[in-house]
């Protein structure tokens, strides 16, 4: 897969795109990520890609020709057709199912310009824009590399285990439980008694009550949403039952 | 303020804490950001931090000792009792009024690990827990980094103008509508007419129209929990005549 990221910082991405996930899927030559610099496009000797909002206020707005001219030179280094996302607080929320949608678009071109001031016109150029929550970053660099990331887990072949991205928190609509690992105790907390067994079926049940609880518990809306089996929701009532809870705020 | 990020990677917040609103905070002497490498608190020669997850399963699991111990560099080295949030897709949802309320947690300490799997005893040492978003990170930094650009926003004296961030998506429960900066006209598209004269009041009217507008088309959710004016509820009736929209399914 391609993908390219328009930044006014390329710099900023160099860590993180030659360690971890996104390096090793790079090394394994299943991603190959371009950084382009959008200031490279820009027409004047200054380097001027932002400009002051008509209509006054604070903070600069990003400026529309510069990033036109570079999403072009895309499209002539590209070899086919690509799908262009903005970053910004404006779009579609970003979750699992769109890094796993965003994983099949190839090339996939992230624009990671002023997180807060778009010239609108741009818009018309995207085909997606995303956000990764609520929230304002002074810089869409921060949310383009939420995204090549967590995308990036979803390419065939790039997590160690092939099934490790689909046992992740939400890839089946819960959040995961709780995980142990050596020691055995720690400042007298002990790692429960069913994992250190070796009863594989006791452990696959523990795992998915817990999953369970811990998505009651903290995002019950992700509960209302989750294919849950037969299994799965006698599993629930033995939860609802410990916890002393009705469930009749779930359905 | 202070802020201590704990992590397996300092390098990969490098070029963040250099440059934009991070880099100008703490030249200013607002901000001190101190990263922690969880590493050097490890026990043995090899700086193990993580191990095989009890149970079974793909992935690793962090250690607790390396990063309780870390904890404890943390608190003898700042002068008040720190808070102390893990980053994990189990946490809350970050969001900008998570961000106005870190910004008053003073020493505040965010810890990247494995985003995907901490032992359960970790979350003992924490007094939150926040997640960016309903998707699974390889690495925690970046949603630390995202917690860390959103949340210095809110720092008094950190944006150029003071009311900036207030008037950012969000801050007032909408998402912000369009801006324009030059040209006035781009393949044939105009600057909004309102937005080129000098009519202050009409300027600002049209803004909170389209900001109404926009977060009518793509957020209802935040429309219903934002505290509106009679002014905006007589802007907002005429949008939805104008979107020919009753609102019946708003209220």
């Amino acid at each position: 897969m391609r993908i390219y990221i328009l930044t006014l910082f390329p710099e900023v991405f160099g860590p993180v795109l030659d360690s971890s996930i996104v390096g090793r899927a790079r090394e394994a030559g299943i991603l190959q990520v371009t950084t382009v610099n959008i200031r490279d496009f820009a027409h004047d000797a200054h380097g001027t890609v932002d400009d002051y909002p008509y209509g006054g206020g604070p903070g600069m707005v990003m400026k529309p020709e510069p990033l036109y001219e570079a999403l072009a030179w895309v499209r002539r280094d590209s070899e086919s057709e690509p799908y262009v996302a903005l970053m910004t607080p404006q779009g579609r929320r970003f979750a699992a199912g769109v890094a796993k949608e965003l994983a099949c678009r190839d090339p996939l071109v992230l624009v990671a310009g002023h997180y807060e001031g778009f010239d609108e016109r741009i818009r018309s150029f995207a085909h997606d824009e995303i956000s990764i929550g609520d929230f304002v970053l002074t810089r869409g660099e921060i949310a383009a590399m939420a995204v090549l990331d967590a995308t990036s887990r979803f390419l065939p072949g790039v997590l160690g285990d092939e099934n490790s991205a689909e046992a992740d928190s939400f890839s089946d609509g819960l959040l995961e439980g709780p995980q142990y690992t050596r020691p055995q105790e720690f400042l007298g907390m002990e790692v429960p008694a069913v994992l250190r067994g070796g009863d594989r079926a006791a452990i696959a049940r523990w795992r998915r009550k817990e999953s369970l609880r811990r998505t009651l518990e903290r995002r019950k809306d992700l509960l209302r949403d989750a294919v849950l089996t037969y299994e799965d929701r006698r599993i629930l009532a033995e939860v609802l039952k410990e916890e002393r809870r009705d469930g009749n705020d779930l359905w």
